[in-house]
């Protein structure tokens, strides 16, 4: 009987972990990145650049190199403030991991026009990290989907 | 002295912990991305192949949707097997952020020909997950470096 009760708890424990480990943090997640992307959306850079750690790490297309720091990301994003909008986008097949303090979301984005065409297709991975109690991107890697220009191995 | 006892008891746990937890797994993961480089570089593709985890998700410039799951990842790589030679690699800015069993790797590769000539630039993202006391890559992304193709937000 003991062992049983025991047996119960145990499966009981085991539930509320992967409750707060995995369906918690990730919906958390997904939502942050929802609202980063709908003030990007008006031009408000400032959504990204918040929700940033001290020590992010950055790549998208226009970059020569990984950019790192907080500091040099905003300095790098703040200058686009305003300066472009997009009509609609869409967030195409999310998946998260998480473990913890540590989660990765990715998934492909799709831009759109007032005409309901595609203007930018993306590929996007956004790790998150927990640090005081409130998830921040520590690394983020935005890449075009499929660009035309390939070069070869 | 008891408490103090106890103290250094707490910082030697943390010293322990902060050891196993990162500068451990972050060398491993590197070692683990360069084998597989090693190994590439020769058009050997099984090395990402076997690395990857059953529910790996995948994006490269060459992808009109992120692929997921190691069949479908396989399937991909597979017929590269030994169709391409990369002269030599370097992996540019190693960066690790390392949390108990996941493990997120961002670097720049350059891939160069034996006229040490640049052919290709990129900006890579592996995430590590520890399962069954093994690392492997659950999420890979592989972009082109400043792509000359570029459109608007």
């Amino acid at each position: 009987m003991k062992k049983n009760l025991f047996k119960i708890f145990q499966i009981f424990v085991l539930f509320c972990i992967s409750l707060s480990a995995n369906d918690g943090p990730c919906q958390e997640i997904l939502k942050l990145e929802k609202t980063a992307l709908d003030r990007w959306q008006n031009g408000d850079v400032y959504g990204f650049i918040e929700l940033s750690a001290e020590n992010i790490s950055y790549f998208d297309p226009s970059l020569e190199i990984r950019l790192d720091g907080k500091r040099v990301f905003k300095a790098y994003l703040g200058p686009l403030f305003k300066k472009f909008k997009i009509y609609r986008y869409e967030i195409l097949n999310p998946k998260i991991y998480c473990n913890g303090s540590l989660g990765v979301l990715c998934f492909n984005l799709h831009n759109y026009n007032k005409d309901g065409a595609v203007t930018s297709k993306w590929n996007s991975t956004e790790v998150y990290q927990k640090i005081d109690g409130k998830w921040k991107i520590i690394h983020s890697h935005w890449s075009k989907t499929k660009p035309k220009t390939e070069n070869k191995q």
